[in-house]
């Protein structure tokens, strides 16, 4: 490692997942104010919702600040292959066109990603071994081994001369995840020995006291489950968690069930899973259309739908819309996933669609079958201890974790403790931790096909018509200026009872309003304001009123 | 009580109850099947959710077939002043004008919500002292003292000549609730030694194992909790959780805090409780304004806002909104209160907007800080063996609740289990339980002011909307049925790069189309699916598109 110029400073900016659990960006720079270079660490999404994003499914950050200085962003590395950490690299790759690295399943995940994209003749993902390193510009950036929900998690320590940052990614200390390697407690520790500058921490689970659980004792209470039922199983599971995969897989086979993945992703991630060396000892499947001819007593359908995803196999199923699995009286459902905030009604409408069929319901609310990814605070109290950072950045949270995450940090007594925002640049080295840049940030709504800055409005504008529904004018003018005919008005999403007291008031101020000028624009926004204010006085809501005016 | 007459039977109506949590409605006939009386216990709302009803705030039962025969409707029994179980009152009230019993806390909420209404002077509210009963018709309906979280909470001995239901209302059994009297365990067993016919029964927390927690208990840990904190504290609870208000205050007492009251209802519930004898014991209070006069430590806010509801106290104190309280870094915030499914994300909301101000965050995901009002299983478990009822019917609960607690009234042997859907009539006797009848049944939103019928679907087109946006055109033709303009395009809540290729679409059709005849419908609706093509086309969504024609 070079010594370092006199100028240079190593600085942290998150474009993403400081404050949200999901979206992770992470930019690392180096060098002089002027002339940094800089490598991004995961590139993921965000998941929109319903109530807050209506119509959006996926969000990504703006990365503006980093694409008009793309010559100096040196790579993108990958810790893991989850959605949030990866999924925005088909959307934001091309504004970037710089290598890629990840291990070897995470790779192929990606390389299914921008194959979907039409961008994998394009973008070049370098498979890096675990453990193995990655040299570019200034950064060294060596992957350590860790244990979370999906194959191949990795922390990563990123080597500068400034000093060494470990992200440590998202991570649990699992003694025993059933699938890939242990969380390599020695490298953590050689790191703390080595001296860490900043460790840069997944807060998902601060608020929560003890220890995440382990994949191995999940696995127990699983086939003590699985053993005590009688009919069809349907689970539901992330299909990214390919442990969880196969420790249903094996509970199934211990009683003489065979298993049919249900869902397409589950097809994607165990194929890679396969390709990556992993699931060597997975029971042969069954295809779900042959399923159905079994005895109820010999099928386990692995499926989709932990959520309440729209389109996903459990959902489908419990709308009796799938093509080959039916379930009912006799049967059971197991949610074997957490309930992502905001995703809870979701999730209870598919359970109460199959309890009224009369599919018994097993979930975190009333049985043990699951275990987070994300430590808890023992866990974080565990890693604190071994690599002793100079510097704790809580990040992968919203702010109640990150504050949570923060406190901890200060009662182990870690010197510094740095909370990011988005868009704001931290010096980490040389001097005391501080933020010495911000940068524009923003959300990018992917809209159906098309991406939109949230500053745009337009979610805000659906999600305001959502609560207060629209009201279109249309006035049609003669050369003079009058109006020719009456308005015309469109409701939608306003009651019946509204129609008649806004069309009375629209009629009035047009008719009032233009014999006295032809200007257009004040009898646009007499009308709109005439319009709104008739409804408020019917119903108590302002609709979103436009007015137009048609000249002939 | 009179013998049955020949034709007699006792039958169970839901309107409401019955796979939700909240709405609940339920009517008790008795009388041959063509001339039966009705009582009603309890008028609730549901409350709406911006993902699933966006603009709705409350929701009631539509009781059409109720009202048409209200002159057989006796009687509307209040088994406690929950929105859930009373809200209703003000908006259905006036379609049965039949007399209201209720003890005497419950009967001040009500005619406090009758007087906002305009109804006090109509509505008449009898009030039933503790353990009173209530005769009407056929009925003879005994209160009988139970514990939830609220003030005179109470379950229904419904005896009638065919036999005895005990509806228990919400309940749990609390050794110690703090305010108002423990659960009259006696008077339980005594009417299961006298015979329980059936059993109407809560069944919010029947996914839960063992008991859901004193009162006492909880107060032992949140006085513990506020003695451990140095700035200002507000503590967000429900305000008709009267002995909730009173373990906070008493717990601010202990360290020399005042009490504010801040957000309307919190005056109101503490009010009805004083005027029925509760709170003897509460400290003098403060008002907002001049507490804030006052140093942090000498402070604690009781505030609205625990489900991080828009207009609330601690959700205007979070968004710097609030007009005599502010928090900041060394105060804390405390919600005693559970999250109801759908209010996370906005109760998260609150949190992060707190914590990025320095405000410690307390809740039940960290803290001990709430015990449910509902009884978990060992809880439920007592009451069958107390009640030993022949006919088990779970209500109070979403389908995957109801199923589960018909599992456990099976488990305990009950002989009989039906599990109701809301319009269902079930004769409970004679014979063996069964459905006898279905009447209408379906939701009535509170849209604004207007009450609209969900079938009606003006809310799930603004849902629509909210998804994918709305596109209005209005083509003007002359008399020849000829357009004389360009078609008039409105967009909202789509994408700009969708307009275009939208109005292209649009132009084209209607040029193409009109010379060929002046068929309007036609017209009108091959535009509308030319717009909306396009609009799939370009963006991947469907907006909901109107067209409208003028003639000139």
């Amino acid at each position: 490692m070079n010594h370092p110029e006199r100028d240079d400073e190593l600085v942290f900016l998150p474009l993403g997942g400081s404050g949200e659990i999901g979206m992770n960006f992470n930019a690392y720079g180096y060098g002089p104010p002027d002339d940094r270079k800089w490598i991004v660490v995961d590139c993921g999404v965000l998941f929109g919702n319903e109530a807050t994003t209506p119509g959006i499914e996926l969000i990504v950050p703006d990365i503006k600040y980093l694409a008009e200085r793309r010559e100096n962003v040196l790579a993108i590395i990958a810790t893991h292959a989850h959605e949030d950490h990866i999924g925005a690299i088909p959307y934001l790759w091309p504004r970037l066109r710089c290598p890629i690295y990840a291990t070897p399943f995470t790779a192929r995940i990606i390389e299914g990603k921008l194959d979907d994209a039409g961008l994998f003749a394009e973008a070049p993902v370098t498979r890096v071994p675990l453990g193995g390193t990655v040299s570019v510009g200034s950064f060294s950036v060596e992957y350590i081994s860790i244990t979370h929900s999906i194959p191949e998690p990795n922390g990563l320590a990123v080597r500068t001369p400034l000093g060494t940052v470990l992200h440590t990614g998202d991570w649990k200390l699992d003694p025993d995840p059933l699938l890939g390697e242990p969380t390599d407690s020695e490298a953590f520790r050689r790191l703390g020995d080595e001296g860490v500058l900043a460790m840069v921490c997944d807060s998902t689970n601060t608020l929560i006291g003890g220890e995440s659980g382990s994949e191995a004792v999940l696995r127990d209470s699983l086939i003590e489950l699985i053993g005590g039922l009688a009919g069809r199983i349907a689970v539901a599971a992330f299909s990214s968690n390919v442990a969880r995969l196969d420790t249903v897989a094996k509970a199934a086979r211990r009683y003489g069930r065979r298993v049919a993945l249900v869902g397409r992703s589950m097809h994607k991630f165990t194929a890679a899973a396969r390709s990556a060396g992993y699931l060597r000892d997975f029971p042969d499947l069954i295809d779900e259309a042959e399923a159905a001819n079994l005895p109820p007593h010999k099928i386990l359908y692995l499926c989709t739908g932990s959520q309440g995803e729209a389109r996903a196999a459990l959902t489908r199923i419990a709308a009796n819309e799938h093509r080959h699995v039916r379930l009912g009286a006799g049967d059971a459902a197991i949610f074997s996933a957490r309930i992502i905030p905001g995703n809870d009604l979701a999730i209870f409408d598919v359970q109460n669609r199959l309890s009224a069929q009369g599919v018994e319901i097993f979930s975190v609310e009333s049985h043990f079958v699951h275990v987070s990814g994300h430590p808890c605070r023992d866990e974080l109290e565990k890693m604190y201890a071994w690599a002793r950072p100079r510097i704790a950045v809580p990040v992968h949270g919203e702010r109640r974790h990150m504050a949570s995450h923060a406190s901890l940090a200060r009662s182990l007594q870690v010197p510094e403790v740095a909370i990011p925002e988005n868009g704001q640049v931290l010096r980490l080295a040389p001097g005391r931790v501080q933020v010495v840049d911000e940068v524009h940030f923003e959300r990018i709504h992917i809209d159906g096909r098309i991406l939109v800055n949230a500053s745009e409005g337009v979610t805000r504008r659906r999600r305001s018509m959502g609560v207060g529904g629209f009201i279109g004018i249309t006035i049609v003018v003669g050369k003079n200026g009058r109006p020719v005919a009456d308005p015309i008005l469109m409701f939608e999403g306003v009651p019946d009872a509204v129609h008649q007291p806004v069309c009375r008031a629209v009629f009035d101020c047009v008719r009032q309003h233009a014999p006295r000028r032809d200007d257009r624009e004040a009898l646009m926004e007499a009308t709109r304001r005439a319009a709104r204010r008739a409804a408020e006085k019917a119903w108590g809501k302002k609709p979103i009123t436009r007015v137009e005016i048609v000249a002939i």
